[in-house]
């Protein structure tokens, strides 16, 4: 096991009826910006709830953080907190508003001359508006960690920002909320929790059994739970334990001390920023085609989710890892997700152009050792 | 799934070397009093560990922190707090070391006119100083959770304290510190963490197999690690392994949202105070006869431990159980712990009688659905 820090000081809060509990979770003093997205808050009650527990405080709204947070759209959110000597920031939705409040709640405090560096740059947070969140989609992870995922626009581009400071202090998850979200969102969410502890675990093996037995744990939950809810969108039992899976696929709770990659995430980034692809649907198609071409350094650990989750008795590692790779594409079209560039018209050699041409002016290396130059990536994706 | 809240602000600072670290998890400016045991760590250097990471700082010393700390010796340690205007608590040592910190820190903060009702009453902790630990005994969990267990000579007690306020700043483990440890107590600590993890696993079914997967894989791990850690003492990747199952075994990651028990504990308490078993050979002990006792209600997850974690082919819910009892006392008495009271020459009829009288005095009832009445309680105890 690799020496680690670990801090997650969010207090979670979950199951039927918890947004009540926000007035507990909120001094009544604070003056709120609520923060949300689209509207489906509205649609579906959540908005409604929020409301209602919070009656009697002094809220202010900022809605229209789309998928994909932007950016251009966050900076104008904090010039409201500005403006109005907001000190709390309430993200009221899926992942893309927790996201958004949290680059908010940085940018909100932060003295440099582009806030995009803390992004881009990875510049370090020095402070943070305080925040809490209502999560209402099974996906990112957000509400239980320190990272946001911010696009920009004008220049096309897709980084992460992560500090301490940006934890939020509250999460309240009800399934219940769940229950509106199209299937696309759901199927995208199943996806996304996959591919997130796929990103902290199948890497190379440091000796840590007990964190790879969660990993794999959690991976099984999702494959057993995930056809109850495409289903029955309101089988909460089921929509419990989706939920849960996703906060626990990155929280980080199993992985410390073990090696982490993000290589699928960087590359589907710029499918994301490039041709508008979902998050998840850029996962989905990058995924199978790294693994395929990272296999040998891979081996040991695909074996391994290939023997305890798909059941392989393959006694070959690589043979094995073949069998994780097909069972996992198999796993993502049995939920209705593509895993081909070409189902969405993108074409391939195209993209692979592009995207390794953008990662050659960066500089970029990717993955767990650095193997994957701009060069690996064209191949990952031609093959995509 | 039950609904639950979970908060756990503990920061964990793990691996080689890593107590050096202590002089960036302290402000230069507290007064601290350092708590520690019987003197151990100034055997195995952990003592000059600190003193070289805390060199300048400004340090006051307490010692005699006893196995199953108590409430006398802990107020001792109040008294210097009050008198010294110590305003951090580090604690250096292994889990009774960390207990009776914690227990400080409440005391050190209490209004009250009888601290130990903080334990025995469950009153709420309101204020606590602040602590931190240097944990060297992989057992007690106590080092990322808010409970602390305390007795009181005077009257034969032991009761369990909890409160967010107590819960440690940070803690360091460092698996090396560990490699001094007398077989006796690596053996403590394994038996230690398997029960905890059964108290928050083996109750009745509310569907939460993530929480599921991972007490069991943590099981696995630990039988897995458990022979290479009493054959080598200073196996760094097993000692790592252990460790960290043992942080984990207590820190509730493993069980938001489900149901537990902690008869077996409250059991053994008894055991400690009038016997003065160690904590886990008393667990040892109690564990497979209370399974025993209460097959019929815990048949669902003894029989799926049975499945997963030993192999048992066996379909039939209480022919498995069966076979879990067995597998577990044969892996207690593999680590050379054993698991009668026999073995320690305590008459197990006396034993039953003394508790039994005692839990009626009190009106005490245990499990997770509160059948273990005192006449349970003596069923149990006299087949142990």
């Amino acid at each position: 096991m690799n020496n680690f820090e670990f801090y997650c000081p969010t207090k979670m809060v979950f199951g039927k009826g918890s947004i009540a509990k926000l007035s507990e979770l909120i001094d009544k003093n604070k003056k709120i910006l609520m923060v949300y997205g689209g509207g489906s808050i509205k649609k579906n009650g959540v908005y409604d709830q929020v409301q209602e527990a919070l009656k009697g405080f002094n809220i202010t709204e900022f809605s229209g953080i789309e998928p994909n947070p932007t950016y251009e759209t966050c900076m104008k959110a904090v010039e409201i907190v500005k403006r109005e000597n907001i000190d709390f920031l309430l993200a009221v939705g899926g992942g893309s508003v927790l996201d958004g409040t949290k680059f908010i709640a940085a940018v909100s405090k932060y003295e440099g001359e582009e806030p995009y560096d803390l992004a881009s740059k990875e510049l370090a947070v020095k402070d943070a508006l305080p925040l809490g969140s209502v999560m209402t989609l099974p996906a990112t992870g957000s509400e239980m960690n320190c990272a946001s995922v911010i696009s920009r626009l004008s220049t096309q581009e897709k980084f992460a920002m992560r500090s301490p400071k940006v934890y939020p202090q509250f999460s309240i998850i009800d399934p219940e909320t769940t229950y509106s979200l199209p299937i696309g969102q759901v199927r995208n969410g199943i996806v996304d929790t996959f591919v997130h502890v796929m990103e902290l675990y199948a890497t190379y093996d440091v000796n840590t059994p007990l964190q790879d037995s969660w990993a794999l744990g959690l991976i099984k939950t999702l494959i057993q739970e995930a056809p109850k809810v495409i289903k029955n969108n309101e089988d909460y039992d089921a929509k419990a334990n989706i939920c849960w899976c996703a906060t626990c696929g990155l929280n980080y709770w199993l992985s410390v001390g073990a090696v982490q990659d993000w290589s699928t995430h960087r590359i589907g980034h710029e499918l994301t920023a490039f041709y508008g692809l979902a998050h998840a649907q850029s996962l989905a198609i990058v995924l199978p085609r790294l693994w395929q071409e990272r296999k040998k350094d891979k081996a040991s650990k695909l074996a391994k989710l290939a023997r305890v989750v798909f059941g392989c008795q393959e006694l070959d590692d690589l043979k094995a890892s073949d069998c994780a790779i097909e069972n996992t594409e198999n796993f993502f079209n049995s939920l209705g997700m593509p895993t081909k560039l070409s189902d969405y018209d993108i074409n391939a050699l195209e993209a692979a152009q592009r995207v390794k041409e953008r990662f050659e002016t960066r500089g970029t290396l990717l993955g767990e050792d650095l193997k994957i130059t701009p060069q690996v990536v064209y191949e990952i994706l031609k093959n995509c």
